[in-house]
């Protein structure tokens, strides 16, 4: 019930059926989640949000695991429903136990806390925080 | 320039000199940062707070500085501009690499692209996300 | 199943009658949608809600086209599923095409991104963008 | 001040310099401004982001004002200081007027109200609204 | 620094003097903040805004000083510095003392968390929550 | 269908059971409510959060009622709708009337209105507002 509807595989032109395949093959998955077939309808929006996110998440100076949970960090904080629920799932494909989960959500739940603190009682930053790179780099 | 002011060590009552010490003893630091000199006018908040973030910030599940990452995600998500310049700098005491910082960033910005786009297109939760932990546990 | 129920025209005072019929008027349509029913339990906010709505939406500098885009962008960024609903329609009757839709979602999505980049790197403002109408004006 | 620092012309590398000369190119501006120049840090990212901005803000079936119109509704929803800022003046050099500008601000303070009255009142979707391009694809 | 500058009393049209008038009468006041001299500039909607305020601000089911409250709140969780230094100073005024803002402050930050556990633990509504006020009116 | 399911009392540990106990003794009520049954798979982050609301919301320098209230501006600023719904109940049980049901949401819709016309005309802060306490205290 997206908006523009769902663009099934069968009914996707060759151009989006190769970001389907790619999607498929990089995760070793044999299903499309919505949100691709939703944005579908724009094919360059497709190809541009899959090729970043597929650079993106791939293992660099952090590992794929810690990249899932900063995206299900991000959604919780947007409240995206959805973001929530696929990267959840895409997190525990990757290995995020129970226990890690929990322990996610205690951090997520108490960073919004003190964010707010720090904002209603009008905090000024710290000197000492500025450039925190700079000795070492 | 915080709404009630900032306490100083020297101008503490033992309740809240007994938070501070433990403070700086657990971070192996010799100064307090101003989010803590500005809730100390409620010793309640102040010593709830520490407590909390003490033990949700231990290593666990999840390491220490996983756990830093997951907390700029949310300031930054929220625009919180002393909570990213606090635990930026926290996590680079933790070990965070510029590498490391550039590639949280860009999970960051993509995430919250991301979930924009499936608001917009009003995408819906697909059925295969429901409860990723059954099969597992 | 608003929290106060919604006020149907047959149940509504009079007073509340002539602001729908006001919006069905301006609107060119027969029938009210839940917000107004949902807010009409407080006519004074109906009341002002509704005619401030209506001046703002008017043509003027901007057209209503326009106005609406503008509306769809800041509900997307909330994560307001009914106005997101809501307005997305009101676009369409305004001349809004699939091939404008996805202009709009990927203007969203890029700037929830660009927004959080900015606010992770702690970008200062560039003394350039100060003022911008001051030269001509 | 940027986290890492902004990397001048001057310094840049020639991957960094060559998205640099074409954000001046297409832009028709003699300078670049903070934001590109924070990000410079990561290649990969400023290409990437850089390329996207342009494709995106490019005059397809809507203008280049109206995207940036709805950039700096955005940014404003996001409180991101510095993208209002930036995409303020840059609305401005592609046309708009002060009395476009406060059209602009107007929609967005009435769009973020009524966006939560909307949530407060726990409104649900009007059947009504579903599938909006349905009737016309 | 505001976007279109500032309208200072003497340099008001007759029709913005009547609203700062209007602004220092009913608040007993002898200046006029910067919100409204930089919305001055869009005559209608600083008639409208300020209108609404203060209506909505009276006395009513709920007094003064509590909605200044709910307007700090609000004001904290959107991170709007202006108007957290702002509605803090009004709410002072109108008998705010520093042990109410202490805990103000409390509850926000609290709401704030667990509004993020209910959202990441993605927890459905309990079918007893449904129309709070339906045994009652 | 919350990710890690519900513990249900009579599937709860002794420990899980002190804090049900207790949650429904504070409240007077027979039932537990979701969000408590969700989180309880962590059972040092349940008895640290009903803890900490037990405290804050408790009777202090502003009444229960005030506090639901400031809940529930919080919950709907952040669309957080298991929240509203939960805390709209709790608020009608500590005495929201209908009509401060809607004063209620008539501030909230307005300070979110005016939080970003404030940020969009980028109004900085009056030095008149700098330590609202100070003359006080």
């Amino acid at each position: 019930m997206s908006t523009l509807g769902l663009i099934e595989y069968q009914d996707a032109s060759t151009e989006v059926r190769a970001v389907y395949d790619d999607i498929m093959a990089t995760r070793k998955s044999d299903w499309i989640n919505n949100f691709w077939k939703a944005i579908a309808h724009d094919p360059a929006l497709l190809k541009r949000t899959w090729q970043s996110v597929k650079e993106i998440m791939a293992p660099g100076a952090l590992d794929p695991l810690t990249k899932e949970l900063i995206y299900v960090a991000v959604s919780v904080t947007n409240s995206c429903h959805y973001c929530i629920a696929s990267h959840t799932a895409s997190a525990v494909k990757k290995g995020m136990t129970p226990a890690m989960f929990m322990e996610l959500q205690a951090v997520v739940g108490m960073a919004n806390e003190t964010n707010k603190l720090v904002t209603g009682y009008q905090v000024e930053i710290d000197p000492q925080f500025g450039l925190p790179f700079a000795p070492r780099t």
